[in-house]
């Protein structure tokens, strides 16, 4: 009986401690920047559990890693699943591994369980979601969507002064296959929410339906270096107290907007960055996001509105560069209707939710059918060491996973 | 006839443009970080030049350099005068430099007029004035009044993880005579005024009467980490935000006690420093000064207040060590007396006038009568690459020097 199929979750929570040991950290945390020595480690451990639960195990131009499950029916695309296995510089062990090992757990309980589905099932891992070591993020599902070419990702310099192309190669990672070539049923991304609301209502299952946008933009603030003992008050250009000004008035229009909007700086460089020198130049990274374009051109106006008059007041000069747009996402209904009741099959409380992280599965969407299922996380902490989830909602939502999986593959006749 | 002696405009200018072309930057200023390479290039070209004018040239243990012009009587302290060689990282080619270069044009001065003084002339360097490459400033004029240990300065690390005395070794500045031991007459420093006042006043010499009391405090501002995309404005602790509303209400109180209040924060740090997080932990190093302790007592307070109530409204937690505390110093009167003197002899307009930057005479000003020459800067601009002044005002101020020395050290009958 495949409806009583759950994956072991033992075995999964297992699987996760023994990854976040790959590039582990003192606090619990780990750091493996894509692509780097950390990242292949982890990439290398996979891999090789892959191949020990019978899957074949293929890499694309960018380093995609497809990990496929064989069906009964060669002809019929993939039911793929999967997330990242690269992290941030101080990143707990479950944002983006989840998804991946949660795929792969799955994979495994079929095997426990004897199941052979009609489609096969892909696990996948996309190469550096995140762009701590090279930008953008969300690079290798950006590329398998056709937003991004393989040259320039192959052009990309890393923080270590390689090329990714040089990276993949030395990692062993740059396959042949063009990404974008291989077909996908749909793909379905499993991962802890990152916020607070799964824990505050008191759900085990998120059913996102969709992503909020995100667009950065660099804002430069130029003053003019001067000596901070000898400068009267009234006659300095100070960049820093300009940018602080603006970091105050810009925090203040997303929370006057409503409670989707989300506006941080997180980013932050200053020159010459000298205690007793009045600062000449910052320059900091917007991050906005909200679930509608119209409301994020309209925050986009009033943020260029503000910080040109605080420069104006203030004698300084400032430019504004957008360099990162991601349009919001709607997933495909009938697939977030099959989460919303695989969450309801196991027994799961469930509840439908939009996501306020990027994720790889934005740009899939682009191509293929697909969906989210999210899990609490503690105190809706992330992007953290301290990041944290229980044993019982990681299985949980990969079993819902695997249910969502099946319905879309179906079970060859035994 | 010593009254008609004076300096050669023309050599001071091309001594001051040889020692800007060391560690030069591409907008005309240059970068010497205390006891960097470029440091050490900019000593030895004085130290050749001291020793071509007939100076014997001596280091103490914190690698002050003293380059003397004898005098007659072999029992005399040293008149004294100098400043720093080291520089701010975007600095121009007068701060401290002209200090340094004055002196020496004295020396020369005195050398072409065939001028023997009854008191030696020293002509001082003190190391580390800046304090950009490793802490505190004033390093090398605070061991030599004895309030710096001369173990604590060794022990000290560089941004470079190299200790200063292994600088001092490796650079060859490591001399045998403990700092202080030597006794000056008097020590005179000239300076650009690195402010407006002279400038705006039409007024070529500053006749400085006391400095205004600096005080440093790191102040540590303590959120959590969480994802920018996930974590709900509401429910933040953005440790960065929350420095912002300190900046700005920290200058607002500066700027509604008096004219002569300044308050700077020149330098942040904030980790993680990555985009998509929210900042969890912010140091930022305040500035104030005042020539009133009284007044910087009371401004200290207010400060606390405003950074404690902002941190309290904001979920952060917040600490203040006070790091550098330089009281207001009073100059010597007759000395001070002397300089005006001299200004009136050679017939530069001049005024009283305070300092707003601690300078290595405050210092000083601890074990010997100490006065300073302001000479005006364009713009009143200094820590900057722009930082200018013209070649008479320099060597107006280097005749001035000249005479105050004179007068000091006493003329041997020919």
């Amino acid at each position: 009986m495949t409806f009583s199929t759950r994956v072991n979750e033992t075995r999964l929570w297992q699987s996760l401690m023994d990854m976040g040991a790959v590039g582990g950290l003192p606090h619990g945390g780990c750091c493996r920047a894509a692509l780097s020595r950390e990242d292949k480690a982890g990439r290398d451990l996979f891999v090789g559990w892959c191949r020990d639960a019978g899957c074949e195990v293929t890499f694309d131009q960018v380093g995609n890693i497809f990990a496929r499950r064989p069906g009964h029916d060669t002809t019929r695309p993939a039911v793929a699943t999967g997330s990242h296995l690269d992290t941030q510089p101080h990143a707990g062990k479950f944002d983006g591994v989840y998804g991946v090992l949660a795929g792969l757990e799955v994979v495994r309980a079929l095997n426990d369980a004897d199941v052979e589905t009609r489609a096969p099932i892909d696990v996948v891992v996309w190469t550096n979601e995140e762009g701590v070591r090279f930008g953008p993020p969300l690079t290798g599902s950006s590329a398998f969507a056709g937003a991004t070419e393989v040259a320039a990702v192959h052009a990309s310099l890393t923080l270590d002064g390689t090329t990714v192309r040089q990276d993949l190669e030395s990692t062993g990672y740059l396959g042949h296959e063009r990404p974008g070539d291989r077909r996908f049923d749909c793909f379905v991304e499993a991962h802890i929410e990152q916020g607070p609301i799964l824990e505050a209502e008191g759900r085990t299952i998120g059913v996102v339906t969709q992503i909020q946008g995100i667009r950065w933009s660099r804002v430069t603030v130029t003053g003019m270096d001067s000596h901070a003992g000898t400068t009267p008050m009234n006659r300095r250009r100070d960049a820093l107290l300009g940018a602080a000004e603006m970091l105050v008035a810009l925090n203040r229009l997303a929370r006057d907007q409503d409670p989707w909007a989300r506006l941080t700086v997180g980013r932050i460089e200053v020159e010459p960055n000298s205690g007793a020198t009045i600062p000449g130049r910052v320059v900091f990274v917007c991050d906005l996001r909200h679930p509608d374009s119209g409301i994020l051109d309209l925050l986009e106006q009033r943020i260029a509105g503000s910080v040109n008059d605080i420069a104006r007041r203030s004698g300084l000069e400032v430019t504004i560069e957008r360099f990162l747009d991601k349009a919001p996402v709607h997933f495909a209904g009938s697939l977030v209707d099959t989460v919303r009741e695989a969450a309801r099959l196991c027994g799961y409380p469930s509840m439908d939710m939009l996501s306020g992280a990027g994720h790889d599965a934005m740009n899939i969407a682009r191509v293929t059918p697909t969906a989210m299922i999210f899990v609490p996380c503690k105190d809706g902490l992330s992007h953290n060491e301290a990041e944290s989830a229980t044993p019982a909602d990681l299985a949980a939502g990969a079993n819902t996973l695997l249910h969502t999986l099946l319905a879309r593959a179906g079970v060859a006749a035994p």
